[in-house]
């Protein structure tokens, strides 16, 4: 029996943005049938709050101090497997729709000449992924390249211009009939110059449908559909751009006594452009509207895409990684307060032993890096254990309770040496790094050349008092400090042996071979 | 003007066993002449107290936390860079005439459909050099290979039979004229059955020159000479089997302290056949002379080599790492003591800028990963910032003090989980590992699963006395913990994007190209 799988991600999507994790006001019915038939993971987190490194360990299950893409520009290292390898030695298409942050590795392609344009080229410049639809989604004029697809396709829509991504889909009329900008925030609540049927995210489905359309029916594929939103720029076509107020908004969290003697890094991104902005009453009543209003956009797509519902297919619905829109006087993502790194997280398996799972919340820690054990073990592939850093979530999603396997923290890293704060705070790029550890009580946050952080969930839920530097909390923190040592020692470094080859080496395996060492 | 690099490895020889490093019965006058002409290091330590991935940090520059070959089997990922590649962008031909321990990473060059015998995956079957001369050097009957070089030229000199390395060169003929086996160390007194112009040092000496005098006098050269010698089976030919007596041997630095409630890795070792048949003075009174007549013969090779002089070329003469000859109750290596870690280092700078130093001890802590900065920047390449973790050590050749760049410790890592230890100590593969931190006063080694072992190097040179558990001195313990946690997040595992560039990235650049995040 075929077996295949649709790997939908939103990009900069929070979880509590989707009715399912209980918007009140914002109904998302399509998303939500997948949770209805599946499983929805409530501790689901994302191993970096960045698109490309968080991507990165979504497509090799793998950890960023193990496969080392810590910023958007860093291509993967082109010995690290992808979910495109791993499904490749069983035969399956592995196809990205939408976007990814993979870019080529030209010193490596061309150290090993390796012809970029090649298939083998193509594949290892998409992150493993069969080439078919491939964007970035963010292509001012000053970097579109030519050949841009989405480009072409508004062109023979009978939309003119240059960089008509930029002039049409990032761009809107004013009440004076003038085209502004997307990147402005004021102009958010305008409608994208774009019709709806042709925007970016009608576009990606049009496409995730011309592939299910042209796929050869004996053919097992995984279709990875990556939607760009609703990241910025916050602009959307009507009629999604005035379907929300700013009454349904959710309620921003933030205290001002997080502003109150603030942690350096908290301070630097705080002092971000965007951060100020997004502590100001007016721009998140302006924005949020329309980032629910994109957001309602996927949900409406996904809507066309799965009807009819597919048989004997795995879905996993997922994002990068959230948005701060304000919360905790932050913009972006970046930090590792709940709304930047909690990700949306819904599996639905379709296997008779997932029945008594279906329409369930698991509360237990997920991570990015459990999607590509569960995609490979989902098609009948070999769990890669010298490489893969997951889980496979399969046995909880057939309701099967291994206490051993049971994930006592969730970690997550960041490396801002791309970012404002490496110059306001005058660090050295690898000095712009911090590890999350988080347990169910407490989140850890190990700083380079600053002190660490700790937060008291049970107590302090909403994340406002940094107790990383009160001695009260010594304990916690130093026990913390060690599982984060010890998680490091663990990481998959060792990668090129088969596992199970590993306890067939030693002594005994040398003798047989004549090798007698210091035999008298 | 043209510069050639020659860079000497001699296989488990301890810095001790030279006479230049002090050894007071064996004369070693060619390596004290590169001594007498160049830097001779007193603290060089390898990364990793075993062949394979101490070799990998001698030739990519990184730690073995970084470039993941952590036992002798693991091949280099394709991804690391080497010595080779770094010379083989200024033009060098970097050739390898010995023993490596690189082997071919045939899932990856299948993956990246690089054919492995083609110039490019051979290359990289090599650990980076261009093929010439390379074996492993211990080939026992059930894994040789057809085409064993050394085994032809054997034929071709008239010796008959098999596999004539096995046969010839590791075996001896006893008192009875009865081929006897190299491998049982009771016959480590009786000369080899190979005429010593035919032996593997011999041979590898003459394979240097072949390459010497082949070599176009326009190209520019880096050559690694690498003997596997003194490296077990101990067996020499005549007349250097009778060169040395028992009464010139070390005296043997063991007290019976060490085995009163022992660490249990230490007892683990302890327990292995060779360090037993060491810890009996009949075995160390037999093998020792013999590792003497093989250090003899490298030296007399040497001589050979070094006569004439070579101008222009920078000479590099080490080990991989030591051997305990019975040291602490041991055989082999693997640990830690010095014994085990430490290695002979001395590096001949032909330019006139290092006359300063010549015949000079230098007491710094370098390391194996020194090496490749050394010989990058005495070629005139460009060093890999974002790859290369040692310190280029023409600095101290050239008589610079930079006492920012002085380092504080040195760094040296283990994975014996192809070890009897393994076994006897019922470990999973990934627990087999132990790293070790060692300051000018103190030595830490952190094991996973284990109490770690902390030695007071001031008032306690000899290592006998395991502080690790000691609660007195448990802050010193601590201390060191901690700064090894601060190296293992301080590894260059980021290492696709340029060094440069990291620092032009940013919000800045960004915003030029008409990304304009948060903007109102």
């Amino acid at each position: 029996m075929r077996k295949n799988i649709l790997f939908i991600m939103c990009d900069q999507l929070r979880a509590d943005y989707l009715s399912c994790y209980g918007h009140p006001f914002l109904e998302t019915p399509n998303i939500d049938r997948l949770a209805e038939r599946g499983v929805r993971f409530s501790s689901a987190y994302c191993q970096a709050p960045l698109c490309g490194p968080s991507r990165a360990s979504f497509y090799t299950g793998r950890y960023l101090a193990s496969h080392g893409a810590l910023v958007n520009a860093d291509p993967l290292k082109l010995g690290e497997l992808s979910l495109g390898d791993y499904l490749k030695k069983i035969n399956y298409r592995t196809v990205l729709v939408g976007k990814s942050e993979a870019r080529a590795n030209q010193d490596a392609l061309a150290r090993l000449r390796i012809d970029q344009r090649s298939n083998l080229g193509q594949r290892l410049a998409q992150g493993g992924f069969e080439h078919y639809e491939h964007f970035a989604g963010i292509y001012p004029d000053e970097i579109v390249p030519d050949d841009l697809a989405y480009n072409d396709y508004l062109r023979s829509n009978g939309y003119d211009g240059e960089n008509l991504w930029e002039s049409w889909a990032n761009s809107a009329y004013d009440v004076n009939s003038k085209k502004v900008s997307g990147w402005q925030m004021r102009n958010a609540n305008l409608p994208a110059a774009v019709a709806e049927e042709h925007s970016e995210t009608a576009f990606t489905t049009d496409r995730a449908l011309e592939f299910l359309s042209g796929v050869d029916p004996n053919d097992q594929w995984c279709l990875h559909l990556s939607y760009i939103k609703p990241h910025w720029p916050y602009l959307v076509p009507a009629p999604y751009h005035s379907l929300y107020c700013k009454d349904q908004i959710l309620p921003v969290v933030r205290n001002p006594d997080e502003l109150q003697a603030p942690h350096p890094v908290f301070k630097a991104f705080h002092e971000q452009t965007y951060s100020q902005n997004f502590s100001r009453d007016e721009v998140r009543e302006r924005v949020i509207p329309t980032y629910m209003g994109l957001i309602k956009q996927c949900d409406d797509q996904l809507g066309v895409l799965l009807d009819p519902w597919f048989e004997n297919t795995i879905f996993v619905f997922t994002a990068d990684h959230g948005d701060y829109l304000g919360d905790h006087w932050l913009g972006e993502k970046d930090l590792f307060h709940e709304p930047s790194v909690r990700i949306p997280l819904i599996v639905c398996d379709p296997e008779t032993d997932a029945e008594s799972t279906r329409g369930t919340v698991n509360h237990e820690f997920v991570e990015s890096v459990d999607i590509v054990p569960t995609m490979v073990e989902f098609a009948g592939g070999n769990i890669c254990k010298q490489r893969m850093e997951g889980q496979s979530l399969l046995p909880l999603t057939r309701g099967i309770l291994d206490q051993d396997n049971k994930r006592e923290y969730t970690i997550s890293q960041i490396d801002y040496s791309d970012r404002g704060p490496r110059v306001s705070l005058n660090l050295h790029p690898y000095d712009c790094r911090a590890h999350m550890i988080r347990t169910k009580n407490w989140k850890y946050i190990l700083h380079e050349k600053f002190s660490p952080q700790l937060f008291d969930l049970k107590n302090d839920p909403e994340e406002f008092y940094d107790l990383g530097t009160d001695p009260e909390y010594q304990a916690v923190g130093k026990e913390m400090h060690e599982q984060l040592f010890t998680w490091f020692r663990e990481r998959l470094i060792r990668t090129e042996m088969e596992h199970d080859f590993l306890f067939e080496m030693g002594v005994e395996r040398d003798e047989k071979m004549g090798i007698l060492i210091g035999h008298w």
